[in-house]
């Protein structure tokens, strides 16, 4: 799985035990082809004649993914999927998450649905630990339907995320995908929260998509993080699903003013995702003490062409703001690819470095350390 | 011209006949040094002591077009343009067309003009089928021109419109260009239209530039797609007339939500260029069922670092969205130079992903295909 | 340090004496490690429990460094401050400078600081020749701080813009740091300037912010320029330090009003670093006469990744508009970081187009001559 030629010790440390740092959970029951496409593909059906396995992601499936099920590399659509459902979705899904060959997953409670794998097992499942990350628009989601009165929304908000993050090890938002990330950095003012909290409560099954509301969330989680020595991710980058807000509007440097405004506040936080923005990202990280990057669904989505993503991180992230995360989703596929998509494009540009005498062996096997566990062992305090 | 290792059915599939499904008018006559430069730097003259020959355009002519001329590679500017203009253009623009390779060309009726080589005529030199996409901006001009009051004009768009889409294989708009790609998504409504159409036909020999009209002028374009089941191509990217609209504004994320508006239309779109903002435009394609994309002019314009631009694309575009064009205009050396960067970039692409094991030579050489020609083939329904 | 394989006379050209065009002064004083990894670090401390050594350019300075002060590639940060600090500072700078295979230093005179080695110092320890850039916001600040009265600041400014430009070979900006790139193009009027001039006369000491004072300090350095045949350097890109303007303020393309308003002109213009949007910056080189760039500062900051930046640099931007610039700033390492990067870099793009057939070894000598060297001393008139 590694470029031929690499040190051992560089070997090692790509291949030790990995922190996926931010997960969203995967699909625990079995799929039919149609929706094992859509989960792939981003939600949207692929056009008639045409199928969403020719895509980055479904070659990967196909070329990391088939021989975790037995089958040979680059083994057809329909054979694939027929030897899934063969084993059946808790099976595979075991299989899959096991060849991750990740220690610990810190999993986004961002969406409930039974049919999803819940933390402790996709942990139990894939021989590893898990943690939890707080998604604060579900918290914000399970308030909005029960409160009676705008007090007791912003009441109860506070309150649940609290009590929430008590057992967790972060906080996510994806105020970028359901507004962008060009708000108003700001806290807002007392009287205009109390507004939009009225706003929020004559529609609450909605996703929130008030600005003002956001930000108050936003900040409300800041106050959280700060007080319990909790990180913040934030989700940045164009998101996969069609009804995000555009990709100009999900640059993570709309979030300077944002990040300077948090900075007092001593809250770790981290970028996800990112791409195509990852070089914004990286320079957010070199400037800003608290500020983390990771490219974490790109590495999924894009394939065979993780590593220039990864290595154009590499161009100016330092290596302690960078953290391994699989962005996994939808299919417990992801996770493993992932990984796999990590730890090659790593070592491929760990082997570049080494080649051209930029780095030492004993610098590439460190770094690769820190990226893969290390930092976010620092930075959850896990 | 490929690279070495590559399996036959690979080869096969890069070298077969490509559809080039997005070409301007090339030159039909002798061309002095003067104007052959402006015509491959933008239309801008180089500075005092300089040559636009010292450009990836300029190498990539002398190595690749020289040998088509019987020259050998790297033949100096001086030497190439004598040969050219010994062989005649009538020569020298056969061998070329004839060079590229194409089985198909979709000419873009943009530009009337006499030194120009006609679709039909481009298509006998070069040996191939052509057929014709309407520019709607040159209808526009021509209606604007004729039409004595608004109802006339507004009217005669749309009969003008349809009348031309009849004998057409799609249709292309250049308000990328004209006005930026930021404009506002709504159908503009009947009363600022009629406005508009008044402002227009003061000033109708003016490249239409009005917010409103070029609005209005590409929903009517819909309108027609959608009847007549054409697909629109959308210019997006730096434009490379120093004239045309800042880059930053032909971001073609900034279409998202025209593109969401278009969507229940089932008007297949492909975004033409898009450099540099070419990882965005993979985002829209993989996002949306009716998006497809192609990196078009750059191919010719970044010469021998085009490989980059076309494994970018790779990274995130379907395969299926993918199609070839060669965006070639002013000379027909930009015919060559397109589907020679293709050719050899998608083979450095593919090349690398099947020494990396990630990519069976199966795939390669389909995928190879549909980019060449069976995705225009399909979207195109030739 | 350069490929094997390269051509003789590419490997001559490319370890030609350079000009570095853009130079900040750099420290001449010992530096505790604190200090040192604030200057490698864009001025902010590293979180605890990390290190600025874990950077791109902390790897580079001790790969690259190291040798120059008789230590082995890839020493230790404490080794390597510890051998710093043995040799003296003025030793270790004369060193790294000469290092660098500098002709001449085109020395941004930004910051006063008796700490700074002047142009003048820099020059005869690099053992090179010294020009000035005058940084225009560095002439304006001390006209602020004397002036008593909007006239005698507007006067002033013109007046000591003309005297320091006298022994200049050019003029330089930070406007792009300071307020961002996104500033209206046109000269302010008369009566805007006045009442801005007042404004600032209130609080001199602060760093220049306002628009309209900005524009009339740039817009009166093009006149100056004008009048004596001088290029002006505008600052682009993702500035190093946390309190410049948000990434997405300072992309170049945010210029091209300002770059067609100043056109007529006739002043040259560099845009300086442009880092991560380079690819918008050659676009711009490419598409108006004027206009000139370099990726400065992203050469050391992104150390052994700057050849995928130098490389895209290569994709559009005309070769007789790239100019090397070290962007050096901080400490002398950086000035030997640049020169390597860029030779290291453009020695890797020219190997992959000669190995690839793309250049003859003839075009790729005369261009890293031109890059290295030439362009400079022709824009430069030096």
């Amino acid at each position: 799985m590694l470029p031929l030629g690499l040190p051992d010790t560089v070997r090692e440390a790509l291949l030790a035990p990995l922190v996926d740092h931010h997960c969203d959970a995967v699909r625990r029951d079995e799929l039919s082809r149609a929706q094992y496409e859509l989960l792939i593909g981003g939600g949207v059906p692929a056009p008639p004649g045409t199928t969403h396995f020719d895509t980055p992601v479904g070659v990967a499936v196909r070329r990391w993914c088939a021989p975790v099920l037995d089958l040979p590399p680059h083994a057809p659509p329909a054979v694939y999927l027929a030897r899934r459902a063969e084993l059946g979705a808790a099976e595979a899904n075991g299989r899959l998450l096991r060849a991750a060959g990740v220690a610990a997953f810190l999993v986004d409670t961002g969406t409930e649905d039974d049919d999803l794998l819940p933390a402790a097992e996709m942990a139990r499942q894939g021989g590893a630990a898990a943690d939890e990350i707080v998604r604060v628009e579900q918290v914000e989601h399970d308030v909005a339907e029960m409160a009676c009165s705008s007090a007791d929304y912003l009441e109860g908000l506070a309150e649940e995320l609290a009590a929430r993050a008590a057992g967790a090890v972060g906080l996510s938002t994806v105020a970028g995908h359901l507004h962008g990330l060009d708000f108003d950095a700001a806290r807002p003012s007392r009287g205009s929260v109390i507004a939009a909290a009225g706003r929020r409560l004559a529609d609450p099954k909605e996703p929130l998509a008030d600005p003002v509301a956001l930000r108050h969330l936003l900040w409300t989680a800041v106050d959280v993080a700060r007080e319990r020595g909790l990180p913040l991710q934030l989700h940045a980058g164009a998101g996969p699903d069609a009804g995000h807000a555009a990709p100009h509007r999900t640059d993570p440097a709309l979030l300077t003013g944002f990040l300077r405004a948090l900075q007092p506040a001593g809250v770790p936080v981290i970028l996800l995702h990112c791409y195509p923005f990852h070089r914004q990202a990286a320079h957010l990280a070199a400037a800003y003490p608290h500020v983390h990057v990771d490219v974490g669904r790109a590495l999924t989505r894009t394939g065979a062409g993780a590593w220039r993503v990864v290595d154009e991180l590499l161009e100016l992230a330092p290596f302690h703001k960078q953290l391994f995360g699989s962005g996994c989703s939808g299919v417990a596929e992801t996770a493993h690819l992932g990984a796999v998509a990590f730890r090659r494009a790593l070592g491929r540009a760990l082997m570049e470095r080494l080649e051209a005498g930029e780095w030492s062996a004993a610098d590439a096997a460190r770094v690769a350390y820190m990226i893969g566990s290390g930092n976010a062992r620092r930075v959850y305090r896990l």
